[in-house]
């Protein structure tokens, strides 16, 4: 067995997950998950049955690990301590993760749904007050550095890159030289071209089947 | 100079930042921020002007922290280890974390807004489905342990567990046992005691100005 399993759909964030696998260098088997077919060891693990979900096999145990943004850094802490932060480097990593996770996420969500708050004192509510904001926020938070932690690529970058990388890709976040050079950057790494080949047989291979 | 400065209003989720702040035995000013009148030194930090921000001033480098579940787990790592996962822990730690920063404070934010979603379609969309599947969820995760971690307080509950107190409180998250236990076992934690004693005599000094 290997040493983690990746539930995932080859349509899915599952894609995160699968990322952030090669670059930790992750010994993983793929369990493939039907929408409306979940395996009794999917829903074993996590009642929501939502994928990616990701089991370490580990010292005898199943440690399940859900949320995209978890995924990446369980994997980074685990396997591949480099892609983590240094001491200096743990406020922008954080940060970055819980804000991407957060404010970041919910703006883009709420604003596909087709929801929105005219209302000042609703958007203080909302925590990322408008999606303008919250973009301009992000685009400030990606000016003047390569990655998250700055020179460094790290297991945060694989998290928040794959909303910018998403979120260009199907429009549903503003172009901007700071995110545009950012997906650019990301796109070039041996690990993303490896996991993304993956994934667009396995689309590919359904398509056909 | 204090190691940390936090920006903060009594009245704001700044409270779970101080809490943090006092289970990991930090040193630190506050700075009290009124909304409509943000001081610079917040703004040259946050240009988002969001609060909690928290500022630690180490080695001649001033890290900037938002967001408080990223503010929790900095507070953990940097002044207070004991209170980070240990290896075993990990998954959990970080699952959870992420689970309530994202899915959970979405179901809540967009249930208080008003806002649902009845198409199927769009309830995969939200990543969470409904308020009652992230619910329910979060009951399952919480159940059969006292804390995130199983049986030994982290820096996890700092942030999960204000989601919960908070929830519970002002009726954003429906009342269950695994819920009102576990607040009730953190309500008994003297730095949240503290903490919020500190809160709690600011805004009854404003009120009483």
């Amino acid at each position: 067995m290997a040493d983690y399993t990746l539930f995932t759909n080859p349509m899915s964030r599952g894609q995160i997950a699968r990322w952030a696998l090669h670059e930790a260098g992750a010994d993983y088997d793929t369990q493939l998950v039907e929408w409306d077919d979940r395996p009794q060891a999917l829903l074993d693990a996590n009642p929501m049955g939502k994928i990616p979900t990701l089991i370490h096999h580990h010292n005898g145990h199943d440690h399940v690990i859900t949320e995209c943004a978890a995924i990446c850094h369980y994997l980074g802490a685990m396997q591949a301590p480099e892609l983590t932060p240094k001491a200096e480097e743990t406020a922008d990593y954080f940060r970055y993760f819980f804000f991407v996770a957060g404010p970041a996420e919910q703006a883009i969500t709420t604003r596909a749904m087709g929801w929105s708050a005219e209302d000042p004192q609703k958007q203080m509510m909302l925590g990322y007050g408008t999606f303008d904001k919250a973009m301009d926020t992000f685009e400030t938070l990606m000016t003047g550095r390569d990655y998250v932690c700055g020179d460094r690529f790290t297991m945060a970058d694989v998290y928040v890159g794959s909303q910018v990388d998403w979120g260009l890709t199907f429009g549903s976040m503003p172009s901007r030289p700071a995110f545009e050079d950012y997906a650019a950057r990301l796109r070039e790494r041996p690990a993303y071209k490896e996991a993304k080949a993956i994934d667009a047989r396995l689309i590919e291979e359904r398509q056909n089947g």
